[in-house]
């Protein structure tokens, strides 16, 4: 087999058997492939695209280039809750410790985020001497006993698609779907988790650009699933506009704290219900959907969710205290709060210009070795549907440099659209994928 | 500018400013751009081409990116011909006494080539003492005084051409019609001369399969050669069929040798008087092709070609008696005449079968340090269009060793179509482009 062959019969669009991607994959970790080989690949990928079948494959290679996490006896029953990606999204912050709460075992491992903003790693480490650096082990035995732990991934998961989503990066091949589903389930399912739950966001904020192409790469990703014997389910969702009010780090923990709190309303609330619902329902633990409702809400106006948080927060070195009293976290010099020039309902905040800010801000980083500023970000007074009079705050700007706040402040100026008549919220979930 | 973000561009079809294409290229060879970005690049084109105008600029890119020779006062009289590639194809070595013989001056400057037999400086160094190496200077000297001169190319033209086939060849884009484009004229443009005569061939033997191809490759340098002021004309060929009866090295300089003699018939003869015609007129020495044709027939007819070559031979060392006693070059240990068992009409000799046959008795080289047997070969003595008795000699082999000779054998056997009805015989020139 020589790997130029294989490149011209993808070239000419014809399937790979399951051999040859394996001895790609093989041949480009054992470097006998040389990355011009493996671009070039890509490209004709990009152009003639992966069958279901060649996409399994490929996502079984990614998994076997690395370690396989093996979560033992809670494999069966945890589970994996991944997003692809979106402005504000914290959904995972109030979802495992609410999911833990209704008696599922989470155990999650999240990479360190580049991006606008950290990831959910970076936003956890913004509590006051929370750690994330905890081995497999330590990962098993705090699961068994609290039900619930998050770690930031040290494994050598997927090291192939590393490898892969490096070169696609610089060559121009991000935005295949086979690719994409390929990367975000093998890592996954590497994890150890046998229940995944995917949320696939589309829209200006997300990579993914159209409901439509959103839809077909779950339905990819479900297929994957079902190939490689592991239930995924795809939840589509909107990222037009930042999910919740806080986009940031710490005041993104802030945000999913107040939900814990019962104290939020709105697209973060109602999307983590429904996450809750789905998983719920999936692990067996809730018959159907308004049973699933009925115990998550239970779980929070009990105050169950809460206080499961501040025992992961504890069990991980953190201040559980500095969840009743957010002045303990590191705090931002400048809070400006951004008064609106115009009146009328809100129609539009866009994600992605929001997002820009807050990278302005330094919330994110472009490099893995670069920092990240916790305590900035921006905090959205009026989202989509709101009514604001001229005067009233539009948003809030949480800096520590001048220069930069003006440069966040000019960009987040411009992500509002205003609407003179009242303006109807879309559905926030576009479909569920199973 | 961004490489990825160029990539990019290709991708979505756009096309490139000429800014673009030399940045390209310039960072391909300081290395700032590495070779994955540039595969991945090259696929795009694949699959999204080029326009005529973006193929201008890369052969200047390319052109640019090595030494020019100069040919001072000959640039633009004399003519540089070329040819795609071809089984048998030995129609540089006829024309080029030929045209000498004519009063064309001709300085011509070959690679070492790949592929199943030798290139022309390979077959020309199977001539007794025949030396190539010549500098720049050494070979404006020779034509100043006899008006011909060939040389192995050692200047550094086109290092960009270089990289990029080397590249090409391993990621299976070799097949793009700007690439094939941009690659042949920046060569020859470097090459010094000013008017230049493409024989482009497809059929069995040659890299482009069918004519209509051929005819748009030409069309592309042609077009080419209009952008950068070169005067090009491409001659569409066929190449189903080996071109003469000899297929080797020394073989195939005895039949050229043949033809200045006067002693050939056939696609050979003919095809070089097409192009010598071609040329004449081209230059401004015959002023129709019917008056060309009668200026090349005397010059092979009154013995001046054939003196021509032979001051060509000993002006570069070599022994030019050889050429009227063959047995002076190197002679094969073996020369096996094939009979047929079959009789009828010779329909087609497959000149892939043919080329294969020759590569397998090592008359090519696959690498560019490989040795070449200038001794082996094949000869047809029959051709498409003639009859064929049962025991009659079909072909004959020349070889070194027993083994090779049956493995030649065995594949030379399925190369022969027979008909039992008279064939008629294509026209050799499929079209003339300007």
């Amino acid at each position: 087999m020589r790997i130029v062959d294989l490149i011209d019969k993808k070239k000419h669009g014809l399937a790979h058997t399951k051999e040859e991607i394996d001895f790609i994959i093989n041949s480009m970790m054992d470097g006998s492939a040389p990355d011009y080989q493996i671009s070039a690949w890509l490209m004709a990928i990009y152009f003639k695209s992966m069958t279901e079948q060649e996409t399994a494959w490929l996502t079984e290679a990614l998994i076997k280039s690395g370690d396989v996490i093996d979560l033992g006896e809670f494999s069966k029953k945890v589970v994996d809750k991944h997003s692809t990606g979106g402005v504000g999204d914290k959904v995972t912050l109030t979802l495992i410790p609410l999911l833990a709460a209704c008696g599922v075992p989470v155990a999650k491992l999240s990479g360190k985020g580049l991006g606008h903003t950290g990831g959910t790693i970076d936003k956890l480490e913004s509590i006051p001497n929370f750690k994330t650096a905890l081995s497999i082990e330590q990962i098993m035995e705090q699961v068994g006993k609290i039900g619930v732990a998050i770690a930031s991934q040290t494994q050598k998961l997927t090291p192939a698609d590393g490898k892969l989503y490096a070169l696609r990066d610089v060559t121009a091949t991000v935005d295949s779907m086979p690719l994409i589903a390929s990367s975000v389930v093998s890592k996954k399912i590497a994890s150890g988790a046998d229940n995944i739950v995917l949320d696939v966001k589309y829209g200006s904020g997300a990579f993914i650009k159209t409901p439509q192409d959103a839809v077909k790469l779950s339905n990819l990703m479900v297929t994957i699933g079902k190939h490689l014997n592991k239930s995924i389910t795809a939840v589509v969702t909107s990222m037009e506009e930042p999910l919740g009010r806080a986009i940031g780090n710490s005041v993104e923990v802030f945000e999913a704290v107040d939900f814990l709190k019962g104290k939020t309303t709105g697209d973060l609330t109602d999307l983590t219900y429904e996450f809750g619902a789905i998983a719920l329902v999936q692990v067996g633990l809730a018959k159907d959907k308004e049973d699933a409702m009925n115990k998550l809400k239970d779980a929070v106006n009990s105050g169950r969710a809460l206080d499961k948080f501040k025992e992961l927060v504890k069990a991980q070195g953190g201040d559980e205290t500095s969840l009743d009293d957010y002045s303990k976290f590191a705090t931002p010099k400048y809070k400006v709060e951004v008064k609106s020039e115009k009146s009328g309902y809100i129609k539009k905040v866009d994600a992605y210009k929001i997002a820009y800010g807050c990278k302005l801000l330094g919330a994110g980083r472009e490099k893995k070795t670069d920092d990240i500023d916790y305590s900035v970000g921006i905090y959205l007074n009026k989202k989509s549907g709101e009514k604001c009079d001229s005067g009233e705050v539009l948003y809030t700007i949480y800096s520590n440099d001048e220069a930069k706040t003006k440069l966040a402040k000019d960009i987040c100026d411009e992500a509002f659209d205003f609407s003179s008549s009242e303006v109807k919220i879309d559905n926030l979930i576009y479909e569920v994928i199973r």
